[in-house]
């Protein structure tokens, strides 16, 4: 390790490689806090070249590599394990190019999604992904995680805007694809592969994405709902009258807490479900048909962008971590109609088998994402550990995904099976094996060790 | 081999496994016409097991599997070479379920393209992907190449639309991710590796797909421009006022072509640049801006369905390969604001080198995918090789794809450097190594056998 470190500081220079009690204590956990482990270095190469040289010499020494970006990261892949090494692109950041007639942008791996989104305003566009930790998290950690967020119902999720990308391997290898052509059949789509690859294939160093034109207008409500049947139907008929941007769904406990964070209540009798529509034409004629047809039991127009920014911060909840803390965080996809009787049927078992667990639901329900927060005043490992499998095994029940944004991480792990076959674990690990032989890549996040 | 075909025929019985003069000629080559060889076998399972267990059989003898769809293909990707079993999916065919409700289709691999699109119609949809061989390729064809068309400036390419994926891997193993979830984040996309992938990862067996909203109504027009950056100048006018639905380019040599195998002639001087034009909203306005802006000198609407179908004729050329035997085709992308550039330019060096070359350009200009086709009265292989390098040392020069369609096959194998960097090969190859050591699955195709 000694020697290892020695090179790492002759390549990167001390303000590089911080070691030992250098390491700040923000590299220990992401925003699952579950890390427990401060890594035994953080590599902090400024440039494409010093991110391959690093890696060439970790893989040399069989150095094991946890990239972080943000640490907003909600299933602890950001997270060292002992005697890892951490590797930021903090320094490697910025927009590198906005090609406004191609309508594209390339982006280095640290700048912050807050800078991006900025830049591709300033030119005329609106970049594609947009989520609650905007301000902290990495274009990095956002291609690592396939990021999704409130605008997938309108623009896709991450991996269907990035064009193109850089991503340096275990070994040292830059592999670089930033053309950003939207059509190109030359063999395998290796970019794919690497969104959402949480790390362990390699390090994300730059991203071309795709770029959107600016919505004339943009149009919020938000609305009370009799139950989550309606929401469901209330989607059907805004998707065919209305170019959608967002359908956030809140459940009565998510509001309640939400409405307590955001230091506002537009209803202030809880609704059954509370939906928030964000669309690029006028809601009004909508909202009255399904006022008529008693999908909506009332409706609030956003005035103003304060208006529409209260609406959202309910619906985001900043402070929701420290305002119930231990909390356990679900990602998951249920089928939309299947998405009722799930969210009742779980809210049932919960509280039977466990009483005085909160459970609050919120989702993209346009995408089929639906959110849980689970919280209790103690909350133990064994009781934990009962109430994923409790969650996960319904899924299962439902052939939903474990993970529809957050990743796999280290907490999800244990359930993938109940999302992806073992034929598809073992190809997964074969192709982790094939690009990564002797796993230095963050290994032991979304799949098991390959070599255990 | 013997041994290997008993086992074949007893697994597929005889209307499954056609062995030497039994085999048909179609299977000799696809629609490049670049086939010299004839399988030594045709295997026809009717089911995934079958599939399974075929694969399984060869795996075990190392026999060699070229898997074969509707023969549509244009890079000579589904050409048996020496000592190869074919494998057809045409027995396994049919739309499996479509669910209004999620906007999803599962299909079966052998599923002829119309009748995909005919089945997503009747239940109110669109099917995303459409081009002029949708009477004859398969579903399985379609997504083993990624299949693009006009219409990808709409829905996105074939990867972008494939929400679930079946596969077979070449030892037999059964890949099956078909829940269909608009967002999930566990584990590697394995299926956007297998989209595009050209039957040397495996062989798809089924698909869901997402069907999109069908359009209200459909406004198609045809305009003569003065020049191509009037192209590019209308592209740009007609994303901001329209949903474009197609946005197709046809330079002088291709229009008269076009309209000679179409029978029909909508502007009787040939333009400079025709663009066929179709969206979702009326183009009046929009073409009598253009008109007065000088970037339109003339344009036709489409009054009805038949005008339409002259003007997408005129487009399709169908026929084309029997008017001009032995053509060559090109599928490239090229940056929008290079390609007027790029086509004056490569046309003047075609005509310097090679007097009497006919070079008819084309394209999916809204997505930068230019089609070339080159024609000769004689064609001989050192001249067509001369042409393939002159043309994609151009588009290497432009850091272009030199497949933006068709895929690599055998045709363009020997260019794949020319988009692709020596580590993203040795990349493509490692991923193909693990997935399929033995080599049996369409060796040659897309990469150099990784054994040579
Ligand atoms: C308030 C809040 C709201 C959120 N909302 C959403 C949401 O709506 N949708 C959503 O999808 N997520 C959401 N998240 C989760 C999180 O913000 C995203 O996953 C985010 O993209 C992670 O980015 P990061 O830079 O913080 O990554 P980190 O947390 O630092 O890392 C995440 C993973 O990516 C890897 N990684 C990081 N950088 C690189 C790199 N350069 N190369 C390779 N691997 C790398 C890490 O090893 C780790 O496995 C939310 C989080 C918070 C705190
Ligand atoms: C008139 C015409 C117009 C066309 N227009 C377009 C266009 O606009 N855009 C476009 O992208 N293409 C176009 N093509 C090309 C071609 O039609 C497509 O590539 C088509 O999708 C191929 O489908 P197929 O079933 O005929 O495949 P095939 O030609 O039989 O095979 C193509 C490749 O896929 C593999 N394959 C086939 N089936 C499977 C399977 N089940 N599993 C695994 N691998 C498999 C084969 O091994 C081969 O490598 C056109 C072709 C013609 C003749």
């Amino acid at each position: 390790m000694r020697e290892a470190f020695d090179e790492l500081l002759a390549c990167l220079g001390p303000s590089g490689c911080l070691i030992g009690p250098d390491v700040p204590e923000a590299s220990r956990t992401d925003e699952s806090r579950t890390g427990r482990t401060l890594p035994a270095a953080l590599l902090r190469p400024a440039d494409v070249d010093a991110v391959s040289q690093a890696l060439a010499i970790c893989h040399r020494h069989r150095l094991r590599v946890v990239p972080q970006g943000g640490m907003t990261g909600l299933a602890g892949g950001a997270n060292a394990l002992a005697g890892e090494v951490a590797l930021s692109l903090a320094r490697f950041h910025g927009v590198e190019a906005v090609d406004a007639q191609a309508a594209t942008m390339c982006v280095r791996a640290g700048t912050v999604l807050a800078v991006a989104q900025e830049a591709a305003a300033e030119a005329g566009f609106v970049f594609p992904i947009d989520y609650g930790s905007r301000g902290s998290c990495q274009i990095g950690g956002l291609v690592a995680t396939n990021g999704g967020g409130p605008r997938v119902i309108r623009y896709g999720t991450t991996r269907a805007n990035v064009l193109g990308l850089e991503v340096v391997l275990a070994d040292g290898t830059v592999l670089s694809h930033l053309g950003g052509q939207l059509k190109d059949n030359t063999g395998y789509d290796l970019k794919s592969l690497f969104v959402g690859s949480e790390g362990t294939l390699g390090v994300v160093t730059r991203a071309v994405f795709r770029l959107w034109p600016k919505p004339g207008e943009t149009y919020t409500a938000l609305c009370a709902l009799p139950d989550a049947r309606a929401a469901t139907a209330l989607l059907a008929a805004a998707r065919s009258a209305v170019t959608l941007s967002a359908f956030e769904a809140l459940w009565p406990a998510y509001y309640d807490i939400g409405c307590l964070l955001a230091k506002t209540r537009p209803f202030a009798a809880t609704p059954a479900v509370c939906i928030l529509i964000e669309a690029e034409q006028p809601l009004e004629a909508l909202l009255e048909t399904a006022f008529e047809d008693g999908l909506v039991e009332d409706a609030l127009m956003a005035r103003s962008y304060a208006d529409a920014r209260a609406f959202w911060a309910v619906r985001e909840a900043a402070g929701l971590d420290d305002a119930l803390p231990g909390l356990m965080n679900f990602d998951v996809s249920i089928e939309l109609q299947a998405m009722p009787a799930f969210v009742d049927g779980l809210t049932a078992a919960i509280e039977n088998v466990f009483p005085g667990t909160r459970s609050l639901f919120f989702g993209h329900m346009g995408d089929g994402n639906l959110h849980l927060i689970l919280h209790r005043d103690e909350m133990d490992a064994p009781t934990a550990h009962a109430l994923d499998e409790l969650v996960y095994e319904r899924v299962r029940g439902e052939g939903g995904s474990v993970s529809a944004e957050h990743g796999i991480g280290t907490l999800k792990r244990e359930w993938l099976g109940f999302s992806r076959s073992p034929a598809e674990i073992r190809t997964m690990q074969a192709i982790k094996s094939a690009l990564d032989p002797h796993e230095i890549m963050n290994p032991g996040k979304l799949l098991t060790s390959c070599q255990s």
